[in-house]
């Protein structure tokens, strides 16, 4: 057996990450489907947005110069020769002197730079306005490319599509949009002890948990989530069921199991698959610790810890930036609402629900045992209590990661 | 045309939930499936977890009174009776003066009630253990129930389920679960100017990209989006397909147009289609006044402004909470760095992104104009500008809606 250093969180990510190396398959997805997929290379914009200078008022397309000097008492008059329809290219040019009657969202016609919105002009007749107030060159207008640059890049790649990318990504019109195959995601529990949720614990016995919760953090993440089910604290048994989990996907998570010895057995497996094999035995992370860190020709294998509590917040720290690698993930801050002690050269991830107090966040620390699976549905997220410190006074601000 | 107040956020959601009341089917769903559903009632614990008491330590269960007093100098000497083998019943019960083997997660032998750690004892003998610092009762043990209580609620009515909660669940040996059918939500863009994605814009035309936001929105907040396309700015038009889609779905959007007068028209289909028909035209908010908010028979009809940008604002305020009434959504704090301007009567809804300065959130505003939806895709959330305040300066806190 090797001896590893026990890792930092952020040392753990960047080992996994060095040795990690899975070619997903890509596929070019109609822009429907695509939310929640991982664009496969860098989008780039194919043209201008808007592609012509647009109206973000409603009122009169002008030429701005027109307008100067004009005021409530001495309005400018213009001669209106027409009115932009929505959709449509406008008729006629403005020549000097000459106003159009424009939408919101409408194209300015040729010779227009500006609209005066209606608040601001006077009905004189059919064919005359008058602006009570001078507007800039470019006033209430969107000019082509203002939105979306041709060539520019959209998403880089990686990059996970929300709603308001997909938004972007019609915009400037890609209806097709080339798309990663989501990460697939083995998981494995162990334990002599486990049972399947549909049956009734012996004495001795608990509910499989961490099948569940690591499923649900799978989709959750963007990944596809495969299950292997229940295996016995046995080294060929595990063997055979990580095997076959390391063939069929992207990365696999074994959590469990708890009793004396299964942890190093766990780690032996893992070694066993193939290199690198195990990286780091062993999180300075608190609930966490026994936490084993491995990369099998390219794929990712995590030994979570067989505590619920613990293994979600292994999963949320490791194997999350694993499976989305492109997230932008902030901390939020928020004032803790009693002392939380902490062991320097150990990072401390407590459960908080979060409340407004006199306008300021407040995080609420939910005490339990790490073994209670209740206090994880209570929180709202994780506050950290940093590696160097011995921990926080209540009234103190922490950052807090947002499940 | 009836005359409408202009409603502040919480007004326009508070008055659309009261008259809107759409009876969704419920159905059972095995646990593996039920992750992002809303439960259909009152889920109950039907058992206490653990049943049984638990070692949350590797180490030796004992009597606690026997180590009352135990120090490294003079240990308490125990007899070792056995080992608890993880998944079964202790073979014996405890009498004083005796130890048993037990692992993290081991079943608590009868008569003993509390865990010395194995760091702290040293092995005497095969048969004897040396306990160097004293347990109190309960010390190093989870009990019956700890965890969860029978018969106690474990998610109230319409909660939506995520992966601590699926996990909390399993662990209650709640196997199949009574969850609500997803709110499906039709969607329907007006304007004359808007064509599909895959359409090329001739001049003065857009794409659609309203049905794609709405759609992404509708699926992240756990509905199934049901598309109508895009229809022309015609009364007859909007009426047929916002009929069909209000027959078909539990909830309807339309977004646009932005053409002069269509904001009316698309308030007087709406008013035809039922009762009690349009509640309010025009919210107190920036970016998204021309909103229009309906219910007819107890299905929300919500008119959004036709601007990208607005759209998704007046989703994100308004409809999020009719899809999913059960989420906690709590605003986190960030320092502004630069002034915003308000009018005082409106809330302001400023597109932030955010980062991390000196260990504090900061809120970077993204400037642009409301239609430009790259701003969209560059923001983390929106900060909050109240209704009666005339703007926040830089380096005030405020508070910051994430998507």
């Amino acid at each position: 057996m090797r001896l590893f250093q026990v890792r930092t969180v952020e040392e753990a990510v960047t080992v996994l990450r060095r040795y990690a190396n899975v070619a997903r398959p890509s596929r070019v997805c109609p822009l429907a489907e695509a939310l929640g997929l991982a664009v496969a290379r860098d989008i780039l914009a194919p043209e201008d947005v808007p592609g012509f200078d647009r109206s973000t008022m409603d009122g009169f397309a002008v030429r701005a110069s027109d307008t100067f000097g004009a005021s409530e008492g001495l309005p400018a008059y213009l001669e209106v020769v027409g009115e932009v329809r929505m959709g449509e290219a406008p008729a006629t040019a403005l020549s000097p002197g000459q106003a159009c009657r424009i939408a919101t969202g409408g194209m300015l016609p040729a010779g227009a730079d500006a609209v005066v919105m209606v608040e601001h002009t006077e009905t004189v007749d059919e064919r005359t306005v008058g602006v009570t107030r001078p507007v800039a060159p470019g006033e209430n207008t969107v000019r082509r490319g203002d939105d979306i640059r041709a060539g520019e890049v959209l998403f880089a790649a990686g990059h996970r599509l929300r709603p308001q990318d997909v938004g972007l990504l019609a915009a400037a019109g890609v209806a097709e949009v080339p798309v990663l195959a989501p990460p697939r995601v083995g998981i494995i529990t162990t334990g002599d002890e486990i049972v399947p949720v549909e049956q009734t614990p012996g004495p001795g016995q608990v509910r499989d948990v961490n099948s569940y919760t690591n499923a649900g953090l799978v989709a959750a993440c963007g990944g596809v989530p495969v299950r292997y089910g229940i295996v016995r604290d046995d080294f060929d048994a595990l063997y055979t069921a990580a095997s076959r989990a390391l063939a069929e996907t992207d990365m696999v998570v074994v959590s469990g199991g708890s009793s004396v010895g299964t942890r190093d057995m766990t780690a032996r497996v893992i070694d066993a698959l193939g290199e690198p094999g195990v990286l780091f035995h062993g999180l300075a992370v608190r609930p966490g610790k026994p936490t084993i860190g491995a990369v099998v020709a390219g794929k990712p294998v995590i030994g979570l810890p067989g505590h619920p509590v613990s293994a979600m917040v292994v999963f949320d720290l490791i194997v999350r930036p694993l499976i989305n690698p492109g997230e932008r993930r902030l901390a939020v801050r928020a004032r803790v609402s009693r002392q939380l002690r902490s062991a320097p050269g150990r990072e401390d991830y407590v459960r908080v629900r979060l409340r407004r107090e006199n306008g300021e966040l407040v995080a609420e620390p939910i005490l339990g045992k790490s073994g209670l699976i209740a206090t994880m549905a209570r929180a709202d997220g994780l506050a950290v209590i940093s590696l160097d410190s011995g921990g926080v006074e209540a009234g103190e601000c922490v950052d807090v990661l947002l499940f």
